[in-house]
């Protein structure tokens, strides 16, 4: 059922009729097709859904849809979806609500969990301990499959994931794993400590998603353990929640490299006026540093004078300096985002793009020179200064794009803020600078 | 066990110690270790692995160290290897390897698999139908939960995933999907038909892989299921393999974007004249390109000879016409990759990046007057020369990087070229031209 659709049933009051629709619907695309509608339509369609599909539902809804939801609901319904729903999307629910709300949840939370919503409120934003949930299956050692089977049938519907179990002694400490797989190929009489693996691949709580995120690449996981200092299972996270976070993070990335605020509003539904606050500030800082480069030409104004011709050069300079600085940027940026590249790996990085540099700015500049003693005709002492600064410029573009992605890791900012605009900035005005004494020396000025 | 340690024992030729090392550890992080060594060892410590553990690993080592397996194994370990490997894989391996080692393949893999080969070595590089497996559980309508358990356990080792198991009639036509987590809570006497879902979300076959991962990352799903033009079951698409695309998709879509050509291999493997044969490319040609901003100031000269001023101002507004543009192309490039924002969005896109570069420009320009004003204490008809070509700056590039990527969209092409280094040459042309016209008419050229 589309949008138009539903409007249209909605308007001849065909309840019936939309009932049967949408009970046959994923979750996510009824949350994608109430979410638009007004709170009060939205609150008249969601109590026509059977309660399990109403809370999965409930738990894609955008955050402004939910908060309006628990206000409107009675409190019997407010008991049962808060009750149903999984713990990380609870917590990730208390942390954006208003604080009426928050007590309206905790009033209704399971015992269990309401003395742990405080413990996963103080996890880091953005680390492993806030991304996960306490609903996992733990089996240990001794049981049999049989055992297992029956301990997953009772836990199973109320665990995120139970395509991978924890195999964890009396002191939680995590001992092995086995996948749900593995026990129902199994023979019934067989142990579990025969079955799981003990290769475990953990995360710790304050673990960076994105390092999470690199993890579940890697292998290839559906679910992940958690653990503290002392090796004790704490939660789980599982491939689903990673997926939306992946897409987030990369998404952030293009943000910050495009220089612009990052958000989480897709592009069509963020207002005008909020994509300017979040473009302005790096093109107000970039314009004003740009001005710098006018002061630097302002310096050498009787060597632009002498020689009007210079000038004319000066846009090609600086565009082949800044995308040069750009590829070099982007590509470490990504490099360390995947964990191909590793802050120690600066030395190498360096004598690397030194070496690109060269050869990418030697062919740039004879080319160059050609082009411009042939077919343009200049002076030749003009084609040398142009083809000279040009390789500088590569130069210094490709060095600065490599190490300055490298910097902000180590001073633990984002490496995408030293994308191409920031570079371009940098490299103009070391450009124009070598420029300039190139000129002054080459051509007497 | 990390590399060094595997060096030192393998001097020692501490045989046994290896053996037992290497066979607690993860299929992954084996095939890292390994895959740095020269054929002969790798050979000699793959051959002390479990037979399970040695097709896992080789299904995740590099293409190169496969193909050197293969050419250096006996026949009969070669048919272990492509006997247990999952098909997918063994089609990844035949699209990439030599003649003869396609034939060693073939002869080896089972005889359901060798009929299937050439179908699926037909679909489109990076479809769904090229990253599907066949290798999934298959269930019908009527059996109940301990036949379907039954048949789990028989096919389960074989299958790719038994997470999500698929339902089909006699035609192969698909019917719903079951998951696994269902099937283990539910009662044995209990239909197939009773669990299942009908709400089923599908790819076909000739799907591009971003599609695909776009579906996973909103339904968050473990396996998604291919189907031909009259809904039958092909193949399914694991989360783990579709993890791998969605990353690489990306890393390629950065690539582009900083004006390189894209590869699969990461920063520090690549040799420097690769890297320089993948950034040089563009890199030439936007030089070239640049250097029509260089004509268009020539054709000007007489305008920038009467105010040596004005050319100060150059680098400013080329870097604003830049930054602006790329802030626009960027999010429209991420917004088609996720799927925020479709072709026919074009004028929405238009008309948003309309109002922001009014508003953008409008503020950008009133700062700059006044700095120019008061601070650098220019003529005021220079000040408005400046600042009125800033608008039209801004406006010029987000129009141009806001519909630029679209275009690319519409012609089949990958949007991301369309990305700051092509948007920055476009606009500083414009950008010029507009600066010139304006400042003939204001100061009176």
């Amino acid at each position: 059922m589309d949008e138009k659709t539903l409007e249209e049933l909605i308007e001849q009051k065909k309840f019936l009729e939309i009932k049967s629709e949408i009970a046959k619907m994923n979750e996510v695309d009824l949350a994608e097709l109430l979410d638009p509608l007004d709170a009060q339509t939205t609150l008249l369609i969601f109590r026509m859904l059977p309660k399990d599909l109403a809370v999965e539902v409930f738990a894609h809804f955008s955050m402004e849809q939910q908060v309006g939801i628990m206000e409107a609901v009675t409190d019997e319904e407010a008991e049962n979806i808060i009750k149903d729903l999984f713990f990380d999307d609870m917590i990730d629910l208390i942390e954006e609500v208003p604080a009426n709300i928050v007590n309206k949840i905790l009033l209704y939370a399971r015992d269990d969990e309401r003395k742990l919503v405080n413990q996963f409120l103080n996890y880091p934003e953005d680390s492993a301990g806030s991304l996960m949930t306490i609903e996992y299956v733990s089996l240990t050692k001794e049981l049999t499959v049989k055992e297992a089977l029956a301990h997953i049938k009772e836990v199973g519907l109320t665990s995120e994931t139970v395509y991978t179990c924890y195999v964890i002694d009396k002191n939680r400490k995590l001992e092995g794993f086995v996948s749900l797989r593995k026990i129902v190929t199994a023979e019934e009489d067989i142990l579990i400590k025969d079955l799981m693996e003990d290769d475990i691949i953990s995360v710790s709580t304050n673990d960076d998603q994105e390092t999470v995120a690199n993890v579940f690449t890697k292998y290839g996981f559906v679910a992940l353990p958690v653990v503290d200092n002392e090796e004790r299972l704490i939660g789980i996270i599982t491939v689903d929640d990673i997926m939306d976070v992946m897409e987030r993070e990369v998404t952030e990335d293009f943000q910050i490299i495009a220089g612009t605020s990052p958000t989480e509003d897709s592009y069509l539904d963020t207002p005008v006026w909020q994509l300017v606050k979040n473009r302005l500030p790096w093109l107000l800082i970039l314009m004003v540093s740009a001005t710098f480069t006018g002061r630097i030409m302002e310096r050498f104004e009787a060597v632009l004078a002498a020689n009007v011709l210079l000038t004319t050069f000066i846009p090609m300079l600086m565009d082949t300096g800044g995308n040069s600085g750009s590829q070099s940027s982007t590509l470490i940026i990504r490099g360390l985002a995947v964990g191909d590249i590793e802050m120690s790996d600066g030395p190498k990085v360096l004598w690397k793009e030194f070496r690109i540099a060269i050869l990418a700015g030697v062919i740039l500049a004879g080319v160059n020179f050609v082009r411009l003693l042939f077919i343009e005709r200049v002076d030749v002492n003009i084609a040398i200064t142009v083809s000279l600064t040009l390789i500088m410029t590569v130069l210094t573009a490709k060095l600065v794009g490599g190490i300055l992605p490298l910097i902000a890791e180590k001073l633990h900012m984002d490496p995408a803020i030293m994308a191409g605009p920031l570079i371009t900035t940098i490299v103009d005005a070391l450009a124009l600078i070598v420029y300039f004494l190139i000129a002054k020396a080459m051509l007497g000025l």
